[in-house]
């Protein structure tokens, strides 16, 4: 038993310092998961200690249940991405998706290699500049009530483009650290691969979901369902790593073919405990494994403000540029919108970190810089909000936060 | 990447494992849970060998994610239970509780001694044969319908008062473990111990929710109630293992505590979700520890009979002259209402093991009993509950199973 005690108050700890910390930011009016990593960072090893290095290496507890809290997370963002609202939103969405992935993984890279990375280290690490956390961006934009303004459905059509794109590309890089070099021909190969993976599974899935989700209403169990689509998620989760891929790649697939259930608004209800439950390990471990002592140092700050305003600046490039064709000011909306990298980010530097790709330094620089891009994007986007909604009548549909 | 593949792989084979097991079992109309340990015994090392014997020892991922599934399932068995509903049905549950578990704890610990065990193991041994399943008893009582007679009220509340008195008396008897042989004064000591945490936690917890609960509602985060509650529950658990009680028992009092707040109701429904991803690692666990081998031989299976013979009518006995102030008919279906072990028989089987109190022979032989006891006794309650529905008109209130 007494091993169980010291695990059992380990959770303890995590998941009340979660809550802590997440409440803080709520009203500090900033995401909860800026607060869960700030907790995590004090009682990680390099602040309080009350969680200690050893309890957080590969296949630990903690680590396999931090694990899970990613994999029901990126479910979770999957099953709010549903490929016809994607398709709806069209050609806007998709250029502000795809330049607002090229611009900063192009600038990521070069910054990365520039600071003595070999390529392919410098394209994992440019792979954490790229995803914009759709999460973030969705929250606050629905707080604001604008959720079906047209800007808003740019930023999340693109925020799922730049999620299904940042996937790829963390298959692509993940791939290539196998070799030294890059090869075009195995580059192909790899990128093949993972655009295949992903191109079949969601595609066949989906389609078999949408036409046979009534088979799901048949079983006895009531929770029939959660259930089953808890066990697709696990099992497209491992299936991906078999192709390569990083485990959330198949958890955000499932959940896409989840949202194809009609019983998808009972599911995302249901998903909300084992988020509330699961999630915070995750975080509270990301923000443990940031080694404060690195920012003891000059440079380690000096970088990170490098980081952060390549970061920054990249995305804002990209989504302006992208969402020209609705004029400026929505442009910069857009852009702005863009700019958080939050859990996705943040996802693919513990990734790095664990394939031994990151060293703490970088690892820490770039979670510290998905930490600041989240936290002074919703102050901005909701002034320039509005400040437009001023302008104009408020558009039909638009509803209060929860 | 290799290590997370790995833990993802296994996952999801118990995760659809259970999910097959309880569907099979629910379709045979027993008890899921007897679906979900069968299916545990068949992925397990002695059958297919998908989980290895290294992968469910003490501290292992899979162990941590089973505690914290059984911790889960307990405080949802301890939220089911409010402290005025018990005082309702009174004296005859009381009785039936008390002898309920008085006449098989006797009967499990002479049995055991006889059987070679010493007098503190033999007490731990027998602590097995006292807990009635709330859980299966309720379940099965729902889908037949008769939840609101007095029957199912009395047979309800002696659970509860059983599961109380078992938690009570597996405190005890784990810290007895630490001395040799049993010492009046250490006993009493031992008892007031846990006695007195049971109460204060109990007492004072409830008193305060029933105050306080309006605080709950304040905090941002829309799901504060069940973060505060998840919070309680791993902290409690935690704190009762520090004064030599099983976690679960802190969880069970943390559900009471729970059941006060004036948002149980949506607390538990959102404990269904977490119920549902994680009580299966629990009970495909407890399924793969059974070592099939020991049923090879002729003795234990005999055992298991003369375990079983013990343990129904032990209970039966407890029971029947427990409830005889309702009538022989009534008493009979109470008495046979209280049979089922199901998930804490199979709880406390699982703590002797790990302690190292039970062999692998009696662990088998005991959670074997409580899958057995489990099998037989919604057939024979339905049976009686019908023939007596015959000669009466339905009472009011009643409603079919969902």
């Amino acid at each position: 038993m007494q091993h169980g005690a010291a695990i059992l108050l380990t959770l303890f700890a995590i998941f009340v310092a979660a809550q802590i910390g997440a409440e803080i930011a709520q009203r500090l009016r900033l995401p909860g998961v800026v607060g869960e990593i700030v907790a995590g960072c004090a009682i990680g090893p390099s602040a309080l200690g009350w969680i200690k290095p050893e309890q957080i290496l590969a296949g630990t507890p903690l680590d396999v249940l931090a694990e899970i809290g990613v994999v029901l997370l990126l479910f979770s963002v999957g099953l709010e991405t549903r490929l016809d609202d994607l398709k709806k939103v069209g050609k806007s969405a998709f250029l502000v998706g795809v330049l607002g992935v090229i611009v900063p993984f192009v600038l990521g890279s070069l910054w990365a290699h520039g600071n003595g990375f070999e390529w392919t280290k410098s394209l994992f690490v440019a792979a954490a500049f790229v995803a914009t956390s759709a999460g973030i961006t969705a929250r606050v934009l629905q707080e604001l009530g604008v959720l079906s303004r047209i800007e808003s459905r740019v930023i999340l059509g693109a925020a799922v483009i730049d999620d299904i794109l940042a996937m790829l590309l963390l298959g692509v890089v993940t791939s290539l650290q196998g070799g030294g070099s890059i090869n075009i021909g195995s580059l192909l190969f790899v990128l093949a691969q993972a655009v295949g993976f992903v191109a079949v599974i969601g595609w066949v899935g989906t389609s078999i979901m949408r036409r046979r989700a009534h088979w799901l209403d048949r079983p006895i169990n009531p929770l029939s369902p959660l259930t089953i689509a808890l066990a697709i998620c696990l099992g497209l989760a491992f299936l991906s790593t078999e192709f390569g891929l990083a485990a959330i790649i198949g958890a955000f697939l499932a959940g896409m073919i989840a949202s194809e259930m009609h019983q998808r608004e009972e599911l995302e209800h249901q998903m909300q405990p084992l988020l509330a439950l699961l999630t915070p390990f995750f975080f509270v471990i990301t923000g443990a494994k940031i080694d404060l002592g690195v920012f003891a140092s000059g440079t380690a700050l000096w970088m990170l403000l490098v980081v952060t305003v390549i970061a920054i600046v990249s995305k804002l490039v990209g989504g302006f540029f992208g969402a020209l064709s609705l004029g400026r000011r929505s442009a910069l909306i857009v852009g702005v919108g863009m700019i958080p990298r939050g859990e996705v980010g943040v996802v693919i530097a513990s990734l790095g970190l664990a394939a031994g790709v990151f060293t703490d330094q970088i690892y820490a620089v770039i979670v510290a810089m998905s930490l600041l891009t989240s936290i002074i994007t919703p102050p901005i986007l909701a002034i320039l909000l509005k400040r437009q909604r001023d302008d104009e009548p408020a558009p039909a549909g638009s509803r209060p936060g929860d």
